[in-house]
Formats: C-alpha cells, sequence, structure tokens
C-alpha cells in the first residue's frame, strides 16, 4: 500500500457496539472529505470485509449521525476472520477497493484483527477504542464508557428509590469484562456502600462488615464488575446467604449499558479521535491505536494497546473507602 | 370507628413500590390539611402499624415530594400482620393514635390486608391502586404504571441500538406478575416483532414463523410479560435453541422499570386519586378501591379489586399484529 | 375520486412537528401493506403535494421510525395553498399520482386545507391530529401532547432545583397557543402554586396573595400558558414589579418542548389512529377527523374539529387550587 | 485561626447554583467525619453566615444527597457581604461557632468574598469551582459543567427535530456568561454549523457564508454562547436579518441548564474536591481554591483563580470549523 499520497480511507466497526461510534464515523468521514480523500464505508466489520461490502460514504451521509447510539455500519464477532484464508479475502477486496488506509474502530478482538492485517498484509491500519469497558491502554477514555456509565448510574438512581422505600442490600451487576473502570466510576458516583472490581480480590467478611455498619441507614447498595472473582451478582448474591443467611436482591443491568445517544464527552471525544485517525494515516502511521491522554492525541502500538494494563486511579480507591 | 366528622386521616405504602406514591402522599396530606384534617403518615407500611411508628404530617413535609420515585413512608411485606394477632396489634395502634380512616397505597396483597381490617375490626378504609403491573380492576391505570412502561421503552429504545448494530435477536423480559398489560404497552411502542402475554398462550411455532419472515430487517425484538407459559425470557431463549437451534440474546429488565421519577400522567392520576381517597372516607366510603375510568372516580369494593381481571383492550392486540 | 377499491393512500404532515408523527406514519405505512394498498409520502407537506414530491413507501422505510421526534416526511407552512391556484395544482398531483385517499396529520390550519380539498375537489380525506397543544375537538389526546407534557415537566423539575437553592420565585411559560392543556396538566404535575390558563382571566390579585402565602416555602413556581390576558411570562412579571414591586424570574420554555422520542402514549396513540385513519378511508369516511376518546375511534367532521372547544377538565381545576 | 487541630470545618454555597454541590457537600462532610472534624453546614451563602445560620452536619444528613440537583445548604447573591461591616458580622459568627476553617463553593463572586475573609480576618478558607461556566483557573473542569453541557446537548437534540422538520434555521443561546466553554463543547457535540464564542468577535459575513452553504442540508444549527459581540440570539438573528435579510428562529436555552441530577463526572470530580478541600485546610492551605487538573489535586490562589484566563483547546476550534 501506498501513503505516499491517501486517496481512499476505509473505515469500520467491529465487536461490541458502543455510543459515540456514528459520530466517530461522522468525524473520519468529514475529516477524510475536508482532506480530499474518499471516505469509504465497510459493513459489517470484519464479516463486511470478506464479503466486499464496501460502499462510498458523503457528507450527507452523515447528518444527524452524532446523536445515534450504535452503529449505521453494523459490527458483527467474525470467526472466519480468525482463520488466514478469511484474512487473505479481506485484504484482496482491500486491494480491489484501492483502499490506501483502514480505520478500525472497536474492542481488543478488533485491534488483533488490524494487527493481522498489518503483519500479514502491510495494510495500513491505525485502530480507534470503541469499547464502553474502558479497558484499552493508551487512552484516558474510550469512546462509548462515559455514556456507559451514565446510562448504569441513572439505571441504579432508579434501583435506590426501591431499595430506600423497602431498606433492602442491592448487588448490582454492572459490564466491564475483566476491568473494573466502569464499576468503580458507577460505585463512586451512585454513592455505593461497597464497590467490588475484578483487579482487587472481593474481602467477603469485609462486606459483610460494611453491610452490618450501613444497616442504620436503611439500605445498601453493593456495585459489582463482572469477571472478578465472584463472577456476577448472582455469585455474590448467593454467598452471602450462605455465609451469612444474609438476604440480598442482586440485579444485572445488562445491554442497556450498550445503547442510548452519546454523552458530550463521547461525542467530542469520538470526533476528535477520528480527526486523529486520519490525520494519523496520512502522516504514515500504521499499526496502531488512536487515543487520548490528557488532551494530546497519542498513537500507541497495537499491541501494547490490548496487552498493558490500564490501572484504576488510585485516588478512585481512596474515595470509595473515605465516602462509602 | 366514627365517620361522623373525621379528625386524623392515616396513609401509608405497602408491597411493592411504585413511582407516584410519593405524589399520591402529597395529595392526600394536603387535602386532609384543606379539609381541615389532621394527615398521619404510618411508616413502613403494615410493620409500621403495627410497630407503631406513626407520624403527624404537614405541609412542608410534603415539599418538593411530587417528583420523587420510591415512597418516603417506607414499605415492606409483612408476615406478622398475616396472621390475626399480628392485625390486632395494628388495630390497636389505630385506635390509640385516634385513626378516623385510613388510606392504603398498594397492590392486591395490600388490598387483602386492608380488607381484614375492615372486615374484624370495622376500619374505615380506602385503599388505592400503588403498583407499577396495572393488574387491578376498578381503575383504568395504577399508579406507577405509566411511568414503568416508558422507562421500559427508553431502555429497550437502548438495547434496540446494540440489536440494530449487530443484526441479533433479542428477548426482553419486562414486569408485570400475571398479567401483560406492562409488556403489551412496551411492546407496541417498541414496534416488538412480537409479543408475549400471560393472557395467551405463547405459540412458539407462530413465534419462529414471524422471526423467519422478519431476518431481512437485520434484528428482531421479543417483549415477553414475566409469569406467562415461559415464565421468563430465559426460558423462552432455552426453548428456541432446543427446537429450532435460534441463537438469541435474553435480558431481564428488572427492578429499573419500579424507580425514578414519575410521568406527568402518574403524578396527575396519583393527585386525583388522593383527593378521592380522603373524600371518599370523609362521605362513609369503606372497604373499597379507588380509581378512575374514563375521567371519574369510581370506588369498588375491595375483594373485587383484586379478584376482577382487568382485560388488555383488544385493539391493542389488533395493533400489536398489525404493526409487527 | 374512487373509494371502491383503495389503490394507494398518500399521507402527509403538516404545521408544527409534534412527536409521534413519525410513529404515526409507520402505522399508516404498515396498516395500508397489511391491506393491500400502497402507501405514498408526500414531502414537505402542502407544499410538497403543490410540487410533486411524491415517494412510494416501503415496510423498510419504517424500520426503527416509531422511536424518533420529528418527521421524516417534514413539515411546512405553505401560503401557495392558501391560493385556489395552489390547491389545484396540489389536486392535480393528487390525480396525476392516482391517489385515492389522502391522510393528513397536523393542527387546525392543517385541517382547513384539508376540509378545503374535500370541498373543492372532492378529495377523500382524513385528517388526523398532530399538534402537542391538544386544542382539537373529538379526540380526548392529539399526537405529541403527552410527550410535550413530560418534557416540559422534566425542564421544570430542572428549574425547580435553581428555584429551591435561591429561593426565588419563577414564572414559566409553556406552549399550547389558545388552550391550556399544556399548562394544566405541566402545572399539577410540577406542583406549581399557581397556573395561569387563556381560558381563565388571570387574577393578578389573588396570584400575589398567594405568593405572598408561599413565601415560607422558599420558593414559588408559576405556570403560564402563552395566550392569555398576560401574554406571555415576561408580561407578567413586569406586572408583578409594577404592581407590588416584586422580584421575579421568567423564562420561556420554546422549541424543546416540541422535539425528542415521543412517550409510550403517544406512540400508542398514534399507532392506533395510523389504523383508524387507513380504515377509515377504506370505509369511505372522508372530510373528518380520526380522534380516540375513552379508547373507541371517532369520526368527527373536521370543521367540527377546529371549531369546537375542547374544555379542560373540572377536576383539573379543582386539584390546582387544592394541591398548590 | 488554629490549624494546629481543626475541630469544626464549616462548608457552604454561594453564587448560581450547579449540579454536583450537593454530591460536594456530601464529600465534605464525610471526609471531615473520617478525619474525626465536626462538619458545620451554613445556610444561604454568606447571608446566612452574616445571620448566624450555622447547624452540625452528619451522616443521615447526607443519605441520597450524591444524585440530588441545587444546593440543600441553599445559595444567595448578598449584597451586606460586599460591606466591611457586612463581613465583620460573618467573621464574628465563625468566632462564636468556633470555625477552624471554611470551604465555600461557587464562582468568581464567591471567591472574591472568600479572599476578602482571609484578608481581613485571617480565616482559613478553602473555595471550591462550583459554577456550570468552567471559567475558572486552576481547574480542569468545574462542578456542573459537564451535566449543564449535556442539559443543553439533549435540549438541542430536541430542537433538531424541529428544525429538520421545517428545515430550518435555529440560533441557540447557551449560557457561558462571558467564557465560551459551555458553546464549545455543546455546539461540537450538536453538530451544529456554527459556533459563535465570546472569546472570538463572530464574523457574521462567514457565518452567512457558511448557512448558504449548508442550505442542502436542509438545516442549520447555531450556537451561540451569552457575552460576546452579540449579546444573544436575538441580536444575532435581528442582525442576520437586516443584513440578509435571513429568517432565522431562535431560543435561549435559560435555567434549564443549572438543574437536574448531576452526571457522573460532576458527581466524582465534586466528591474529589470534597476530599481536597477538606485535607487542603487539614494541611495549613489557605486562601486558595482547590481544582483538579489531569487528575492531580492542584492549589491556585484564589485571586488567580478568578483573574486568569481559562483558554478553550486549540483543538475544539480546528474541530469546530472541521466538522460543521
Amino acid at each position: 500500500m501506498n501513503i505516499q499520497k491517501m486517496k481512499k480511507i476505509a473505515v469500520f466497526t467491529s465487536g461490541g457496539d458502543a455510543p459515540g461510534m456514528n459520530a466517530h464515523i461522522r468525524a473520519v468521514v468529514r475529516t477524510c472529505l475536508a482532506r480530499g480523500i474518499e471516505p469509504i464505508g465497510i459493513y459489517g466489520g470484519y464479516e463486511g470485509m470478506i464479503n466486499g461490502n464496501f460502499l462510498s460514504l458523503n457528507r450527507n451521509f452523515t447528518v444527524n449521525m452524532i446523536s445515534q447510539g450504535g452503529t449505521v455500519l453494523k459490527t458483527s464477532r467474525c470467526e472466519e476472520f480468525k482463520t488466514k484464508s478469511g484474512r487473505k479475502k479481506a485484504y484482496e477486496n482491500l486491494k480491489k477497493f484501492e483502499i490506501d488506509g483502514v480505520i478500525a474502530c472497536g474492542g481488543d478482538g478488533t485491534f488483533k484483527g488490524a494487527h493481522a492485517l498489518y503483519e500479514e498484509f502491510n495494510v495500513n491500519i491505525v485502530a480507534t477504542p470503541g469499547t464502553i469497558d474502558n479497558d484499552l491502554y493508551g487512552t484516558y477514555y474510550t469512546i462509548g464508557f462515559d455514556t456507559a456509565i451514565n446510562t448504569a448510574t441513572e439505571a441504579i438512581d432508579r434501583i435506590r428509590d426501591t431499595a430506600d422505600s423497602h431498606g433492602r442490600i442491592f448487588i448490582i451487576e454492572v459490564m466491564g469484562r475483566h476491568a473494573g473502570h466502569i464499576a468503580m466510576d458507577v460505585g463512586i458516583s451512585t454513592g455505593a456502600e461497597f464497590i467490588a472490581v475484578p483487579e482487587v480480590e472481593t474481602d467477603v467478611e469485609e462486606l459483610y462488615r460494611r453491610i452490618q455498619n450501613m444497616r442504620e441507614h436503611t439500605r445498601t447498595i453493593i456495585i459489582i464488575g463482572e469477571g472478578g472473582v465472584f463472577l456476577g451478582a448472582n455469585e455474590l448474591s448467593l454467598e452471602l446467604k450462605k455465609r451469612y443467611n444474609l438476604e440480598t436482591k442482586y440485579t444485572v443491568l445488562g445491554h442497556i449499558q450498550r445503547g442510548g445517544t452519546p454523552s458530550v464527552k463521547d461525542r467530542v471525544l469520538a470526533s476528535h479521535l477520528g480527526m486523529g485517525a486520519v490525520d494519523g494515516l496520512i502522516n504514515g502511521k500504521t499499526d496502531v491505536m488512536v487515543g487520548r491522554i490528557y488532551d494530546k492525541i497519542k498513537y500507541t502500538p497495537l499491541v501494547e494497546a490490548w496487552r498493558k494494563k490500564k490501572k484504576i486511579k488510585e485516588y478512585m480507591f481512596e474515595l470509595s473507602e473515605l465516602l462509602a
């Protein structure tokens, strides 16, 4: 591939959808147009790349997209792309449609695929962090995270009405795969009495003590991120019953955390990274993720982006202890 | 008890909380004050009645209450009240605090308790329909129903973003105990491809056919009310897998449907029924539920309110077929 | 025109947009398809009818439309249509595109145009009430009203945070043209201390007395519907300053009341009226508005729909006095 | 005053209210309790300080406060405090109630008062940035800003439905006093065609050209921050009419931008700064604002906080050009 002069840049979304993906696609399209590049959309992620679902995009396509949840380019989890022959087909289509550079928006699965395209076929590819989990290294936030924590908080504010009215103990499971970013932010913002994150082994005895201390306050909210020692809210609820004969209600927030109109932060971040991705390709970047750390655009090697661990800030643990 | 002149009216909430309960309490308090009656709050439902948690309420108590979810008087599910001796204690407290009339806000469990108080101790008692399920006879809507269906719809609009992005089939379980009112309204308002209500046996074959026909449209939303043949979304998902090897995602909306700030409809209805309850007691009504049907306040014998079945309107079934 | 067998039905939206218009269009399209009729969309209201912007619609067109605010068929206020020659052009297009029946969604201006088409050219036309103002006779609610009052209430709940924090008097103007339906519902649901509707002359002295009585409660909310004696919040604020030297803040909610995703009520009503409009045309109805009163579809002569006055329910005035 | 050992810390809110102030008060109270300090609330800002409205706070006071808009400690704009004798009274009360340190949450007016208390009476005082305008130096964000931009964006998303439906040009005025932070973030997140901020002189000719170019896209959204060359949306609308005979609609978002439940960002920031303020006082800080920049707590001299100008990031201007 030739980056001397980018003529066509293709963009696609892959893996779990995240609010802000459409704002991101819009920014890629408009930046391309402003730079004299033809923007191409690949429909259905890697599957669409294999099947040749390529479409030229224009400004009209992007009208009002900034506020829409989900992704208009659709997404998929594609088994065929995990095979060498699948990736070969995908590459053949990139060549056939004369794509000079590719922007891949998604999470770590997406990044592994992008890295393979670079390794095997020398594709010019820049990935962008589109996942609500915020579990990628090289960016302060991922696209979708801010919306997801606000959606979860709003839902838990509702549950708190019920918890208050009944004086109940509620265990609420939020998303996050193997990272506690969502749980930690949501736990602090809902004033949870206990926050269980995968990064730290849950001390059930301490949790029980905390609940006992709190009982005067008529209700208790416990936030648990999926993927820790206790795989979910259900397991923790059973454990508390078994060990201490404690009655708790549990609820799994589930898929509502993914959708909805993106927050301002997500729209602006998604726009900024869209500009950063196009300009990265123009400047010869490849095999990298474009992220933003403290207002600065950063390009991080793809392998680092999914391998290195982004830590939860120390002060978040401190706040969760102090204010619970 | 003496209704010649009501001097003190007590109000409490019981069973599952519902949005609008606070608007209702506010209306009871303010109507009492306007009628020269002292309003008394009983904290914690029947449990509070047994324990003597009675408190005099005033106008200041009700400031800004109209928009709050849950119930500031708290609620409970009380085992002791199911015994004769428990109810005796409760009655003794009503006497001790010189309560002339009682307003009980809740669902069918609450109503059974209220009816027993009337039967056994001749308590002047008017019940008000406070439940999101809308499953009580004698009122067009129950307090909380309109908020719950809007909350559920908003949540499903979010899930649809994900369903669209992935082209997935989603089975979403909403509340409703043994009535399909929530499922039906939410199903139509989210444009669901299939709505399964407890009132009608779910025809899985028909459901499968419907899904097959819809596949061109990239995603399918199925709304299921709890309490039908398939007890929930999980069971239906497993059945579709077993019978047709069909992959579906399921999600249970759960407790988020209960909380939150009440909708305008719920605030106005709760206010209207508050006035109707106080004025009913003043006019000698007892052992009844106050409801509203087509803008008219109606008093229905408590036994009918929970025994008779409120049907889903025929046109709702028609719409669900026609527009799916 | 021939109603023996409707082959093509055209639908359009006109005047101010209202949430639920898209749900309505969706229902018209799907009902047409179910009845074997080709649905045609006219873009841009009467202007589009004059310019021949007709497009055949299909099921795909309606996917996910149920939750969208505004109207995808666009709308306009068209001066040319107010002339005979303009209407002639419009009619010629209806003939040219072989339209057998027309569904016109909008408010009283739209209805007058529809009535003229019937009077002058014998067009088979059924109008549907699409306006947030709820000021049309022959239907309990208009499409958009329920969403508008919820949007306004949510906005005022926010303002109340500020009013409370400062102990201020806020005069808030809501929409409604010359009808107080929005003001009344919003006033009760926000617990306003005073509600001024165009239907009743505002008693400024009484208002002042009310404010004085309320001062202990730290803040006062006054809701005013546009179009009364005081044309708006600004005028009332000035009057209170002039007469009593009373400082008040005023705010005009404005266009935010029109947009947004429709509420469940509006989606279901819009769907129901869509079915009712198509089936009305099939059954030979013309020059009527299709409305719903107490769950029953009603066809009201167009002239009555805009001339007769829909009154605010008595109990709403009673509640506004009692609970303020 | 003696900081050897803080025994009592007083907290108050002043000036315009902002979402997150309650989360902040909660954090101050709980941090005090964890550090063995008695937290005191001053009601009604500087006015309350003058009048001696001091109240001891406890943990129960803070239950569920984290999600509430406005400020439970009330706020005011106090003329008397601008006089030396007023401040003397305030100081006497601080002495009388044995306050060792004070936390003042508000904007620049609040800061000036706090600085005067330090200068004249050597009060140990730390200010915290509580204002939606984000116009204070020494902190990346102020408490309330993130909520305000999300509220404004949500409102404008609604207006866009109407703008789209009619193909209209809308000029929307957002808050911000003399800083364009709100306008810039909101403008980018709503995909505005033009953003007018006080920091840059509005080029009306360029604006007109931009509008002309956009007309193909059926609607135009222009965001204007108050306090620029054109003092508001109304003036700009008139100017466009005068110069180019261009019809536009304008709307002023107004007070809805202040209220509502705070966003996650605002809750977490408010909590963090609450901890930072208490710990600052304990460590001898005074006459400073506590802010957060890039995850680090920073103490900035009060005079700098309101005198130095916080600039809008360069990339925001770039994005607003590129993506409009």
